[in-house]
């Protein structure tokens, strides 16, 4: 069992079909076929308001995109310390906005806090021109180390965010265990919550390559869509992103890969904490950051389980990623095996 | 039949099956699959000679990126005036090379000449800091106009640009075209000839998503390889472009596909040519520049040809683009019902 | 007699005079000072309407801050082949703008002409975010060559600019020289024709190293502010900026200066013709580029002349650049001595 | 007395005459001048070796154009949290380096310390290109809190970096005031302790606008002057950057200038710290940062002293920052009467 990533995951059955529908027949390119023409209103009921969806394959592009129709080249992004775009997006935000740079914040789970947020703003003295300007917060929904915002935590954000006039940004390349771990709708801890812009994650949950990049601001489309070209992040066969969003939304394809993974973590946690296992970080999407005892990593290693070292939470830190195609009577079976070991 | 363009065509059976094969089973992420690892070996045999392939997923990244491996952000890219690098990627050039601007010049069916090249070379005064010194040329294979560089015409070139100590670089979005075209090996057209890098098509010619960066200085790799993540264009999910890749010059697939293509172009030709059109520009590869007779465009539209007026080369100018699906039995069977009309 | 260039001069009395005033006390760095806030006022006067004053110490800051406010990283720039933009800023404009395209089309004395920009725009096929739309117009005044746009021509130019809803910007490097010439307000031939930002020039005029950028649109100044600190542009001791800029419109020191280098021009242009030269382009400014017969250029030299050949208009052209220091008696000195000669 | 900072200071009188003594005569433009050629040999006598010496007018453009040539577009910079160019250049960092990002890290006095860099770039984990690797470790001597590195605590650092295989660049803006502080020769504090290039800071300590980039490495010297003329940073009357910059070192006139202002600091702190006043930085160059007790900031300001609140350092902390022209004797004759208050 592979716990290393959920981008190791292969494409989930359903989007494989939506991807092998397109290869017969024709079809306009850069979007102008009919499934990429569906998107901003499927999109748009998901949301329950009206948005512009725009599609590209990696979470980097979507979140950058983003980002450049939200700050300035001398703006600043206050994100927290281990957001992926911080720590694993070389300097692309930099690259793809013309210069605007990360202020990273601390906070527990890699989740910012409101009053933390609040308190950072304030203290930062606005020295004009020769300061940076923090125009945009960044948040990832669920973390980089498995934690949740709930629909009260991202509000209490979103209202810092409003009352020191600064865009809200998430980046949601795991959005979908977040909504199934909350079983909230999207709008509650998005839009309605103050997010401007969302990167809707598909590919660690079952797509091949695509994220949305969802812009609660219809009005952002168009520089949206020039970033977007400008950095060579418009697929001519275009339909091949749209086919996979399509599959991705219809049927609540999304939540229940997502709700497998997450279940799978919870089982997974039960069979790491009868092994002596620690969770280090509360979260309740498909992360888990456990501290083992000693030899434990090495006998579950054996037993056939994958997973990272995670040193820059102690030296017997380790974490799990569970997916959308995590076995989880595979999880079960291994749990009863260890028990009776 | 639809001749507005090969990128309305969808994946190839042989590609679509490679897709599907990676859909059962985890893989490791970032090019760290068994797929990715094969093909610096494939494409080394492919070019007779030890390459680095970079894949992404679009043409204008694998234009861009490859172009800011070989220029500074102070250089000149000598192109010509319908290079898609000038006239249909936005301002993705400055933006991946940090600044560097785009030269063009002239010369018939879109292609540099020699001479040409040589003159322009010879008469930019170099005025130190204040001028922009150009220090690459890029040529395109076959070109945005049906062009096709024989082997001499593009040894030549790069004799030119050693003469002058300047980088060659090759957009090869329709490569195989010509490569089909010349019956050649890639290696003649193009190390063998001077070119530095090469942006090797496949979206066009049945891949879903793929272009692979070649660069023949293999040095280059790790610039290239930062440039790429930096951009945003580093699929987590590498093993679905990899497996495309591998699939399109498995078994010569990708010249398969291209000879298709060009003897298609070449049975649309002869029809089109019945039909009262003129041939406006002398290409041996899967695009037609024709100039049809008052009437006949509408005419060949009733009977379900889709393709594009190309006002730029004149009034009654169109152009056809005929691809790996294009059926021709059907193209012959509609010059035999016109012959009849 | 100097004529490679009127950058080859000194700084004149009176500018050295206000510099050397500033040399008694402290005062507020960055702009701070009681110099620095008479600029917006005294400019507001000259120019007959409220305008925004950001003064850099060269022109190629100047245009490229200028032209940041007024392009986006997605859009051309159309100008003249020959613009100092063009041709003498190496890659400041993609850099300054994030990747903004220069758009060279030609005309008489490296002058735009309103037919031919509005042909060039209409010509110009929107494929969306394929091709970079043109946002922006550039002219200079008076231009590279030697050419002033009279205040028909250039309100013909803004009057194209309105049709197609591109902004205007004038490269006044030169500025005083064309109102000089012209006998006109500043205002005639910038806002009411159309003109939206303006670098208005002083090092080539008289100053130590000084540009103003003037910003019609009052509410750009903010973004120009930001650029100019973020390019390195905004000196501390900007008093010192302030003081040559107060200096050289004071009292029309600027019109003076420039009023000398036009009657050098003309007084030069008399001798150059009485020796056989050709005046290459009409021009009314401080620019001559002439053709002159065999020997002549190398017995002008022998006097003591000093003057560029100027190959991209010949093999016998040549250019003279008068300036506020060129001495008229000298020149008339040398005329009567070569008449007898 | 003004000690709100060192760039409140007029031009110094000798720095004047060699401004003034440029006002006579024409001199070729951009560095082609008599002054401008003798910059490289003088600075190489003053640093005892090779260097290339690249002027330019502001701090932000000497730092920037520096780190470009040292740092690639995907790599880090490692600094001070309080560094200069972290805390008040803007973006400028990343839009000259192409998007270069700053890593910041603690030490007392805004100094780093051997041990914590070695600490940091051990503890940095290499994820390839998604981390950003640090290329580039930059100090600033004296320090943004008046620190000073002796001999020493930057051969110390240095010997971190070439361990590391890191580059080393010094923000030197009051690089004088350190070399009168430790009356050490300028080699040892920089190319023999390893620093690549350097800030030589003029404008805070008696000139103009001046700052001179010191290439060690005299190989980056094309590319320096390429980024220096891309950035809008070459002046035409280049001369008069190069008398600045001469006049500056000769007969040590930059010690001189240093020299009374590190001395009136040192007046300045007996006269603080008998007022109850407590240095909260130990510094030995021209800032002070003290606490002082309620009321006598107001005092201090009553009797016509003008200095800033420091507030990151706490509610009654302030700073002092003395200058090449703060009068010691006037300093003695306040202590003197307020002794005596």
């Amino acid at each position: 069992m592979n716990f290393a990533s959920d981008n190791v995951t292969p494409v989930c059955p359903e989007i494989q079909a939506a991807i092998d529908a397109q290869c017969q027949g024709n079809a306009p390119a850069y979007g102008g076929d009919d499934v990429s023409a569906t998107l901003d209103h499927a999109f748009s009921d998901l949301f329950e308001r009206e948005v512009a969806v725009i599609p590209v394959s990696t979470g980097t592009a979507a979140n950058c995109i983003s980002l450049s129709t939200l700050v300035s080249p001398y703006g600043g992004i206050v994100c927290h310390h281990e957001a992926h775009i911080n720590e694993d997006e070389s300097t692309a935000v930099a690259h793809f906005t013309g210069g605007a740079k990360l202020l990273p914040i601390d906070g527990p789970a890699a989740k910012l806090e409101a009053a933390t947020l609040s308190t950072y703003l304030e203290s930062r003295v606005d020295r004009g021109v020769h300061s940076v300007t923090p125009e945009c917060v960044a948040v990832t929904q669920s973390t980089e180390l498995g934690g949740v915002y709930n629909k009260d935590e991202i509000t209490a954000i979103g209202d810092v965010c409003r009352q020191f006039d600064k865009k809200l940004f998430m980046d949601g390349a795991r959005f979908a265990n977040a909504v199934a771990a909350l079983d909230c709708s999207p709008a509650d801890i998005t839009w309605k919550a103050g997010v401007n812009a969302l990167s809707f994650g598909g590919t660690k949950n079952g797509a091949l390559a695509v994220e949305a990049i969802i812009l609660f601001d219809t009005s952002l489309r168009e520089k949206a869509e020039l970033a977007r070209k400008r950095s060579g992040h418009l697929l001519s066969k275009h339909r091949y992103l749209a086919a996979q969003l399509a599959a991705y939304i219809q049927d609540d394809l999304w939540l229940k890969n997502a709700r497998n993974a997450n279940e799978a973590a919870r089982e997974l946690a039960i069979l790491l904490k009868e092994q002596g296992g620690e969770l280090l970080i509360n979260g309740s999407a498909n992360e888990l950051f456990v501290s083992l005892p000693d030899g434990t990593a090495a006998r579950l290693r054996e037993c056939g389980l994958v997973f990272y070292n995670w040193p820059s939470l102690g030296r017997q830190a380790y974490r799990f990623v569970t997916a959308w195609n995590s076995d989880i009577d595979a999880i079960q079976a291994l749990k009863t095996r260890l028990q009776h070991g």
